[in-house]
């Protein structure tokens, strides 16, 4: 049986290879003429500089958080000897996939653009192979993350299987610290940057939106880069490797033999090949029209769904036929992602009734059309909380758990997470595709390309608004069935005989209370970050506008450079506070009110985190879309007041979808393992009660 | 000991026999012009006709829940056998107060204007009395609810105290409920008329507000009488009711005698008497500026919490000297609602920075002021939390509950809701007031009174608003104390000790999860319903400005009875979902998940409901107060794009901080004695775990 585990690196090296494989062959696409070249470079360039300070800054946050770690390892015995060295890998692998992923983004953005010219289907093609790369990359890393440290603690240092997991279990706390760094900060980079560009550029000087002639154009492709392709990486990489480890932890716990940890490994490494397999049929004819596109990705995806399923069940039925339930979990978790993101498409997407609905709402003005906006993102909560709820409901008890002895039920919990998060491969590529299609029309905007390649790259970016919207929702769903699993690790990892979790204890109770508190603080400062970074960016470009006279006409070159050095300054500065509170939260709430006011903590910040994500991702893309539903010609067209009046809808949305939203998924994941890493400091101190 | 329950009837009386002086002196006072007299008496007729009207469709809510209520009382013996006949008597008082309050209010706003035109000083004294007519009628109505059913099921069937508590604690759904009509169909009856009155009137025709030529003025008066007295007021007696009852039964459970139900009632009968000395402070000298009105307002609330306090303190060492320590749970629950109040006019008010940055905000256009303002809304949660959890750990502790026993504990919770809620009389008088100055101004505008008067009730206006703000945020804050406490009382009334109340246990989980979904779903609807009833309106004033030529000149009277009967239609009818919602998620989450998964929905809903009715209610006020900040010449003044930025603002915040906000509260508040009403029910039936 343990030699199943070699599954886990085998994966990882077809993901890797199959990558790389992609990655060489988009790069021998052609680059167009030499603007396009030169404004590619300016975008990779931004992107670089980016990258480069970020990781800077991340050294300096992870080599304090290291120190702090080796003093608790080695000085206290309060956290695991391997963690800080966890920790550091973690971090690194997570920052490799992000790092190469967006590498290859923003050399398929251009190539997207030239391919565009010859068809539309070639631009589709280029793009979406590009975001399969992320897309196998995060796996694939994710996977060598896990084998490392199993290898290693189970052969070199001969541990148990149960010291294994519940020493892995901390190890998330890198790809967690990193993907906050990759999210939040490319989230305040990417809108700092749109809406700076936008108010000046748009409002002010009246030139259109992708100007060359607007100083911070470049630092808005460079944004869409680090937070949409980055920052999305790195959020499902921490989900893909944290729903991996709680999952084997609770399935250690649940079986008591390494069954608990080569199932979910096994499901893991089925979806990759499943991932890889649907990644080929995502193949078009010629001259397809945008719904159809659709169509061509989502057969991929049910494609790999389905060779996932069927995988999965002949794995589970081989090794452990009398734990075939298990199945069902996976099965569930799988399905529960697919319809999560189908309603988010829904309440998203021009092609349904709330966001028509929502552009109609423009006659009326402003005022009514973000209601409208509002309450549509609150409506849209229920359907995927009753869509968690019956994932939950059914992974717990088809796989026999009870509320006296509750181990195999939430093993089936853990097991859903991995299955939501198995086909992760094509599911990212497919998120992926979007940033690079949006880049690569900016790229034909800017290099003047012929109005029939422009065309074609709106249709891949219109195509890429839908996939992000769906990409969203899987991303927020999966990270609740990810900190919920990792909650449960929590509490098995502590000593849970003598803890009181009752909601009538008053530690729980007022820990859910500030747990419940901690997703708006979290997504105030977010959005008032937004507005700091966006202020500097806007002076700068009223500045670059008044001082260098040829810019409007065209004969004078902005410069680009000062405005992606704001956003990178500006972002990372103003991320400091919400990372600190982050990361701080956990441990002020233990040392207060103990173990259980920390356990009722993570509880309530995922479920009102999970709420707050869905409310503000859903609202912000049905704004978008309702502005491009109007700006295609209906209620009166592009220039209208009912088109003014969704431009405000769209402005406010943005820092919803793509900045606050998507943060709060990484708010509570990087909660639950904070608490799981300081588990054994905040138990060594009396709390309150 | 037992005679001293005799103190609930006589402070009830006091509050009544107090209110009803005081409105016949407000009745005395003269109501000016002939034109005034008869658009007060076309307010006075709509706000009639409205509540005529809705206590129709509460009659046959009530009709239906009675006969429910008989039949699983007597048919089955599901229900306590007094809870139907309770339930109408709740109904009935709170009705009453709710039709007592809007009568006197109505009857003072002319005279408010009236007064004004003597000095400003006259105008607050009408109006503050006015509005603690309110405040009396409804503290000692509740009383008298408490005392009836007392003392018939004490004295007439000799039941046991413990019995009397329990059978007690369901008579709340009758003010619940009433609760829920009053604030949630007021509230969009009173939006939809201002939204309606303002798309048209001043946005389309371009008539100053407050027009008498604008067909839904009057609408809008009726609405601030309907939305903003009757229902703060009905919301209010129901978490004086419901914090009363709960206190008594935790009490009972805890002590095991009589003192538990004297006590709690003690501290509200010196409420009492220390609100009636707190009002004959309100008195102003002449010529006073707002702020200094506003610290006479202040004075009158400070000297009444004083009194209430050290009365306490001198009531329990009288009767329970051992349990002195309960004093300080009156004293942190006091504490904690005047500091939320406070806290909420810091956010609020445009004296301090957030409201200030907000009007800033503007500069850069109506996307980003409303992005401030959702941000600011989400920062303005942090504090209260913090208020509300130091008040729970504080009462629980100091009275001795563990988290083994927590029944002292849980008992000090129930006190510190009676602590914050002992002084109502004075402050539900200071809510109260708000609405009448507002309409005082209305009839000032629409009766051409000189330009001094108009100024005065504007400054009494400006006034109004600060204390909504804060009366907003006490209500809140006293509705979570309220529903946490009703909490307990609903674990402590069902067989507690083999409920299973682990946030592991699946059913918690998934309970809590869905009942952080409810609150969202609440508001989506409240909000799109005021959208709908605003659009029946917009057609109606559009119909009336086109198909009555004289009416822009002022040659032609408006139908004003139109709009107020498109109002009242229109927002009872939009009600229907929501509270259907309301009364069916506890009994259908019951049905699924048992007694364990309603109590997880009880904590998720109060938990999230919190958060989102403060963000909801300090956004909206702050945006309003931006707007007004604006108005007073700051940035630009009235009339430049700023300011309008600032309207936009303005109306999204309007069906937040009036409806949707507000109304959370009697959600959280009706799920819970819904749950209590019916936890026979659902033990009832096996759940699916």
């Amino acid at each position: 049986m343990e030699l199943l585990m070699i599954l886990a690196p085998v994966a990882a090296l077809v993901a890797l290879g199959y990558a790389l494989f992609v990655a060489l062959s988009v790069k021998k696409a052609g680059e167009g003429t030499d603007r396009m070249k030169s404004i590619a470079a300016s975008i990779r360039r931004g992107a670089s500089a980016y990258l480069k300070r970020q990781y800077k800054t991340v050294g300096i946050f992870f080599a304090v958080v290291f120190v702090v770690l080796i003093v608790l390892a080695f000085g206290f015995g309060l956290v695991n000897k391997f963690t800080p060295f966890a920790f550091l890998t973690g971090g690194i692998l997570s920052g490799l996939s992000g790092f190469i992923g967006m590498n290859i983004a923003v050399s398929a953005n251009v190539r997207t653009a030239n391919a565009a010219e010859k068809s539309l289907n070639s631009g589709l093609r280029i793009a979406f192979r590009a975001g399969s790369v992320m897309g196998f990359v995060v796996v694939g890393l994710g996977l060598v993350d896990f084998s490392l440290w199993y290898f290693i603690t189970t052969y070199a240092f001969k541990m148990s299987p149960e010291a294994v997991t519940n020493a892995m279990i901390t190890f998330g706390l890198g790809a967690s610290s990193m993907a906050l760094f990759a999210r939040v900060g490319g989230g305040i980079f990417t809108k700092a940057a749109d809406v700076g560009a936008d108010l000046v550029g748009k409002v002010e000087a009246g030139i259109p939106e992708d100007d060359p002639r607007n100083p911070a154009v470049i630092a808005d492709n460079v944004g869409d880069n680090v937070g949409d392709v980055a920052g999305m990486g790195a959020d499902l990489y921490e989900s893909y490797v944290g729903s991996l480890l709680s999952a084997a932890a609770l399935g250690y716990a649940a079986l008591g033999n390494i069954l608990g940890i080569v199932i979910p490994v096994g499901i893991a490494a089925i979806g990759i090949f499943a991932s890889l397999i649907g990644t080929l049929f995502v193949r078009t004819g010629e001259k397809l029209s945008s719904k159809s596109l659709l169509k061509a990705l989502r057969r991929g995806t049910y494609i790999a769904s389905a060779i996932s399923a069927l995988g999965s069940l002949a794995f589970i039925l081989l090794v452990d036929i009398d734990h075939y339930f298990l199945f069902f979990a996976m099965l569930i978790g799988l399905v529960a992602g697919v319809a999560i993101g189908f309603f988010t498409e829904y309440f998203t997407s021009d092609n349904y009734r709330p966001t028509k609905n929502l552009a109609k709402s423009t006659q009326t003005g402003s005022a009514t059309e973000i209601i409208s906006g509002l309450s549509l993102g609150m409506l849209s909560t229920v359907l995927p909380v009753l869509i968690v709820a019956a994932t939950i409901i059914v992974s717990f008890l088809v796989c026999g758990g009870t509320v006296e002895d509750p181990k195999m039920g939430l093993f089936g919990i853990g097991i859903a997470a991995v299955g939501m998060l198995s086909t992760l491969g094509i599911t990212l590529a497919t998120d992926a595709y979007g940033p690079i299609a949006d880049n690569a029309g900016g790229i034909a905007q800017m290099s003047d390309m012929p109005e029939y390649v422009r065309e074609r790259t709106d249709a891949l970016d219109a195509l890429g608004n839908t996939t992000a919207a769906t990409g969203k929702g899987f991303a927020i769903g999966s990270a609740a069935l990810t900190a919920l699993a990792l909650l449960s690790s929590f509490i098995n990892l502590v000593d849970s005989e003598t803890l009181n979790l009752s909601i009538m204890n008053p530690a729980v109770l007022i820990g859910l209370f500030i747990g419940c508190m901690l997703p708006f603080l979290f997504s105030a400062l977010t959005m008032s970050a937004i507005g700091k970074s966006a202020e500097s960016v806007v002076l700068e470009v009223r500045r670059q506008f008044r001082d260098m006279p040829g810019l409007l006409d065209g004969t004078v070159d902005p410069d680009y450079h000062t405005c992606v050095d704001l956003c990178t300054k500006s972002s990372l500065k103003q991320m400091i506070l919400p990372s600190i509170i982050t990361v701080c939260a956990p441990i002020l709430v233990g040392l207060l009110l103990g173990i259980s006011g920390v356990a009722g903590m993570l509880l309530g910040s995922t479920s009102t985190g999970f709420m707050l994500a869905i409310m503000m991702s859903n609202s912000g893309g049905a704004w978008d879309n309702a502005k491009k539903y109007i700006e295609n010609g209906n209620f009166e067209g592009k220039g209208s007041q009912n088109h003014k009046a969704a431009v405000v809808g769209d402005t406010v949305g943005d820092p919803f979808k793509d900045t606050s939203g998507p943060s709060i998924n990484i708010l509570i994941k990087l909660l639950s393992i904070v608490s799981i890493v300081f588990a054994s400091v905040i138990a060594a101190f009396p709390s309150i009660f």
